[in-house]
């Protein structure tokens, strides 16, 4: 007989998880640092050198190198992912009451950063095959509720003027950009890429965040790679990326003693000390997101067979850094997900379901949104499991 | 035969400030960092067990050295100064259009932190006695443009109503605090002081940081100690300080798996790694305050007997931290500054004016701001000269 498919197999679950996991490790965190490589000289040499604050060399090689990975023309180093995207969307204009289309399905930063300059995000729903925005659901939406005007666009029913998109890869999938971006050309969209999760994601070939005109990077302690707390803006454009660095280092002009300010600026740059472990990380990237594809693949096979569980694998078009590993459970099995949370937990398999979605959240309540049918859904559904490098 | 006093002997001010310092450096800076102590083992011990982000037992135990080193209630770490301040004026509850009083001598992150609030600065004299607000020119100008409401201080000219009072403590010297204290309260507004620069200093012989609502420490690399970059919040008020610590973490309310935030949140904590640096330094803080005032000690000597030249020390009521060093050109010699700044540089020693000042810098130019008289006769001839604590 058929198991019920009201009824998952928590156990099963378990024994899957830990079948891809090294035996000896009781407790198994969600996603934990691995330092393994040149760290402590690095961090050694800004002691010794005395640099340890904002400019000095870790910060430029850091800078350098995450430019030559990522493909960017521009890289640079921040305190973290939110100031990166607070960054961002000073650059693209963003002000006072306008609207920044941001998925509803993503980490609290993201629709943060939008009231940092004083807008309102409006949120937008995601498709299960990227968890990332759904392009033809936004098209539909887009049609009906803007009005192209020679200025830009706006929303027809809050009057106000739409300036940007913010596209997230979520967990490190990439979200398909291509239909984004053109949506973006059409109603006169700046695209910014939020890849805090997706340093080592490539869609199409080619290594996301290179399709906004700015896309950040994140190095928060649970990252891929980590400098303590940290971030980075990549651009393509030259000139702008200039200038997102003037205001992120107190638009202060350069001079050799007097201190002269032009605009508005944020302490907002990463110092050396971090900077040092982020080169040191950078040199072991490879070997990492090899790893973390090699323990996605086991997951993937260890759930190939086991009823009312999905493992999520990268969409057709890219490759994913993983991120952050999850699992879908079936439809009918949406009420087994606290549950399922509890178990692992309580069996030292640390798991967590998906962000509470923005328009849920007592401070977005009010904000505009489209209807957000499939990420309410796959907020019922989804699952994180253990995701270290070193696993 | 006299001295001309509108020559400055720019060699025998040279002179003296070489003859403070060790023989055996050629170029001096302003001021570096002084690692002197555990810095290494502890950041190393970070590393070692995989705690480098935020949260951590350093970012504790550097908060418990802080308050009990400054005697306030609470103290939390941020990622530096300028986030201290801003989340100091959100708990004050400055909002769009609010005015905060703010010194025209100061650093530029003073003011931007009012603009983060969507409010603007207006800008206050000094005193050359403390290089602080001089709370008797404030009082007569309050007592002219302001009227009391009983919803609080508006400012009759622009309409706006006035929330905060920020007092800074210049270069480590404490401002008269009870004064501006006494102002405050007639006024209804909130006292916040900007301690950046003044961990070490003592207003009649309690550590700065106790008089404000909120007090606001920096440990950028220029600072007495350094944690690469970072800040602190003081507070003797248990409920706020738990607040503001809240809406410092996102806002995420403490849940074993879920992810939900009550209100708009900011990503401001202080790394692990950078706390462990920062408790190293607290062990040594003691010990670089006494450096740092030797040293002011050999300079008060040094210029002693040096015409057109004052050392500037701290005031009757205070104990400075010395932080930044400063010397004083006699009125008539005005004209010399820019000229002595550039012979101490080309000679080896790092040294600079005073910040341009606020309401002289583009995006401040039309901000409301009293007579500035005396901050624009001190700008015209004050001089920062090396300070670092292993001098």
């Amino acid at each position: 007989m058929q198991h019920l498919t009201s009824e998952l197999d928590k156990n099963a679950v378990l024994k899957a998880i830990r079948s891809c996991l090294p035996p000896d490790r009781m407790t198994v965190e969600l996603h934990e640092p691995f330092f393994s490589g040149n760290e402590w000289r690095y961090v050694k040499e800004c002691l010794d050198t005395n640099w340890v604050s904002s400019s000095g060399k870790f910060v430029d090689a850091f800078e350098r190198k995450l430019a030559e990975f990522t493909g960017a023309k521009r890289a640079f180093a921040v305190v973290n992912g939110t100031a990166a995207l607070h960054i961002s969307l000073k650059m693209a204009g963003v002000d006072m009451n306008d609207e920044v289309l941001v998925p509803d399905l993503t980490f609290v930063a993201t629709a943060n950063a939008v009231t940092y300059c004083g807008a309102i995000p409006h949120f937008i729903d995601c498709e299960e095959r990227t968890l990332g925005i759904d392009a033809k659901l936004l098209n539909s939406y887009l049609k009906n509720i803007t009005e192209l005007r020679e200025n830009g666009c706006f929303n027809k029913i809050t009057g106000r003027k739409i300036k940007v998109l913010i596209a997230m890869h979520t967990f490190g999938h990439p979200t398909d950009l291509e239909p984004l971006a053109a949506t973006c050309k059409h109603y006169h969209l700046t695209l910014i890429e939020d890849a805090a999760e997706a340093l080592g994601s490539y869609y199409k070939s080619k290594h996301v965040g290179n399709w906004g005109q700015f896309s950040i990077l994140s190095f928060n302690g649970n990252k891929t790679i980590t400098t303590g707390g940290g971030g980075a803006i990549l651009t393509n454009d030259e000139a702008l990326g200039v200038r997102a660095k003037h205001i992120a280092t107190t638009a202060k002009l350069s001079h050799p003693w007097a201190f002269n300010h032009d605009e508005i600026g944020y302490n907002y740059r990463m110092p050396n000390i971090n900077a040092a472990l982020g080169v040191a990380q950078m040199e072991k990237l490879p070997e990492y997101l090899k790893r973390k594809r090699a323990l996605a693949l086991r997951y993937k096979e260890a759930f190939a067979d086991l009823a009312g569980v999905t493992f999520f694998e990268e969409p057709a078009f890219a490759k994913s850094s993983y991120w952050l590993n999850a699992i879908l459970l079936d439809k009918e099995l949406k009420g087994e997900l606290d549950p399922l949370l509890k178990y692992l937990t309580e069996n030292g398999i640390k798991s967590r379901p998906v962000w509470t979605l923005m328009h849920k959240l007592a401070m977005y309540r009010d904000c505009p949104r489209m209807d957000i049918s499939v990420a309410e859904d796959i907020e019922s559904r989804l699952i994180n499991i253990p995701s270290s490098a070193f696993l």
